[in-house]
């Protein structure tokens, strides 16, 4: 396109080639195919931050790797916001796909499971609760009470929900100090809340992708996620479960989702030579472009697993965000014990490099043990799942030192 | 928020300070309000570049400055996205506000009307259909062949399209040559396209907040912004000017395009004690962040002025620009023979840095004179309008050698 952008993209091809290479030399490609078990727990009157107390939560959950003795070897990954427990593996050889952290969990890669029990949850208020192997409570659940769905009567989740709902599931397991926490994007957000909330119980984390609180532009951006659902009229303010879903608005909800953690890097790489052949835009409003007719086609998928309220729930704990719950985000790193290890995306669009900088920044000024480093690739902020084998030997090291 | 936040926060304070302080000593303050008279042109068979013949178009426009006898101080203003002609003065004393650019249009200011005869319209196809300031054509105009609004009949615009209006205006003032083209974001695309298309007629460019084709990210970008109206049952494919509206559609196109031009530093600044202090959002999903309250309130005021497909053409205008309509950028840069000054936002959200630079670049490797600086602000895409008085010596500079 332009010279600066070709020599960004020819680094970029060389980047991804590098890192090909790697990944055909790493001992994951040598190895059987992990196969993971998904299991399920449920938690009896789970008490929400906000004050209400749930009589039943369900936690859908998967492990690599073994529980050593003295249980001090847990690993506990947060998913992102569109994900699920299934981070590494395949449920069966036939899957088409392992886990999206498949290039850094398994024997012998960066988060190593044959020294680390890798734990990894549905966490509470998963947004594909149509999925069949996620387990979950939120929203779309019956409510014991009323025998009906929660609809908008289920509380207001935030971040610090989802992490005691991941500790129930450690304690029930007899794990009583997480080795690490390791998570992207909002999984990233829980990572670090485990590290302020509960500072004993946490020695490493890893946050990649990560913000530290939600600023008013978070706040705003993530408002146009919500907004496609709030105006379809089938949303019917959260209580839609006897009737339509608004599967309109929560198709364009993906749509806008699915834009904001891409790069424009990766789009122009796919769509920009089909783009300039492309006559049928010119003709009518009504044609689309390329680009925006397969972010439109993946949106169609993304919608089929998911919930309208659930994504509602995530958006909002996400807007909520604060580390560590306090009037301010020093106040919530003064508590954090464990090393830090920040992995944010050079080409983030949606939580930009300016977040992890000034917390970085802050987490120093506190004489923090934390280390820093940029991850550079095509896809922004799904570079945090596509290209985070570039930082293995970085993981690697910050969890065997 | 943050101490590096605070650093960049104060640093920005500072430059808001310095700013008001350099605007306080400016002549622009010490001079008579400027007022300016609304004009109206209209147009015969008017040939668009994708192919149709408009029977007549409608060009508002005004004008600051005289005209000198060899009519060679012209300078012409395209408005951005949003805006209309009204760049500088007010059309009456009582106007509560001067037009957008009135900071560096005037007597003694950069852009200085007692040497340039500056002439600015209304572009074709503009958005304010509501407004009684505005003068235009396009999709809510009455086509004469059927009586009815052409609705999406109304050809598809192109950049070029506008500027080729504009050339309507020159020319029937017997302009041959214009001293400078100078516009803000949309307005920018313009000015640049003048100098790709018409060499011989354009002097010299000021490109503020601009980009030089649209790629993926910014054809994705802008179809958040059009997918409310389409998706608002009532837009019905275009055709709704003998029924309802889509209000509803235009106004959350109105919040999209809000938060897009603005950046999360000025709204930090403007929300975030109150943020803080704000427990609504935690009690309910149906309860707003401030920051999404404002948002949603001033796009009401937006959409008031607004017709829904004329805002679907511009998106559309955009999403097709490549400077000089050629197979590549490189082509459509090699016909410039103005001087060209780059003025893009650092902090800009919407049309971000990496496009001037790779623009800057490109001119510079075919040998064009230009010159490349970056605004400083709080406001993001916006700093085009409400910082563009911190490059008023560089513009005055730049016309003035």
């Amino acid at each position: 396109m332009t010279t600066y952008r070709l020599n960004t993209h020819s680094f970029l091809t060389t980047l991804a080639f590098l890192s090909f290479v790697l990944f055909l030399l790493s001992p994951s490609v040598l190895a059987d195919t992990l196969i993971v078990k998904k299991q399920r727990l449920t938690v009896k009157d789970f008490q929400t931050t906000l004050g209400v107390v749930l009589p039943e939560i369900q936690i859908g959950w998967e492990a690599y790797g073994t529980l050593n003795d003295d249980k001090s070897n847990a690993i506990l990954i947060s998913h992102y916001f569109l994900g699920t427990s299934h981070a590494a593996g395949k449920y069966a050889k036939s899957d088409k796909h392992a886990g999206y952290w498949d290039a850094i969990i398994g024997p012998g890669k960066a988060i190593d499971t044959n020294k680390y029990y890798v734990i990894s949850t549905d966490i509470l208020g998963n947004t594909n609760v149509k999925d069949p192997n996620v387990f979950t409570t939120g929203p779309a659940s019956i409510n014991p009470a009323t025998n009906k769905a929660y609809g908008l009567s289920f509380p207001v989740l935030t971040i610090l929900d989802m992490v005691n709902a991941e500790k129930e599931l450690i304690t029930s397991l007899g794990i009583s100090t997480l080795y690490a926490t390791a998570g992207m994007s909002q999984g990233a957000l829980q990572s670090l809340e485990w590290a302020s909330t509960y500072p004993d119980m946490v020695k490493k984390v890893i946050a990649v992708c990560a913000i530290a609180e939600a600023d008013s532009l978070v706040i705003a951006d993530l408002e146009n996620w919500a907004m496609p659902i709030k105006n379809d009229p089938k949303w019917n303010k959260g209580d839609y479960y006897e009737s339509d879903e608004p599967i309109n608005g929560l198709t364009n909800s993906m749509q806008v989702i699915v834009k904001a953690v891409y790069h424009g890097y990766i789009f122009d790489r796919r769509f920009k030579n089909k783009m300039i052949n492309d006559d049928a835009p010119k003709k009518s409003i009504l044609n689309e472009f390329k680009v925006n007719e397969w972010i439109a086609e993946y949106a169609v998928y993304r919608a089929s697993k998911a919930d309208a309220n659930h994504i509602l729930y995530y958006i909002r704990a996400n807007q909520l965000f604060r580390l560590g719950n306090k009037k301010t985000l020093a106040e919530g790193i003064a508590p954090i014990k464990a090393k830090l290890l920040l992995l944010p995306s050079k080409n983030d669009a949606l939580f930009a490099l300016y977040h992890m900088k000034s917390f970085y920044t802050q987490l120093l000024i506190q004489k923090k043990d934390v280390t820093y480093d940029e991850i550079e690739g095509p896809w922004g902020h799904l570079d945090g799942i596509y290209a985070i084998a570039t930082k293995s030997e970085l993981i690697r090291k910050f969890l065997d030192d």
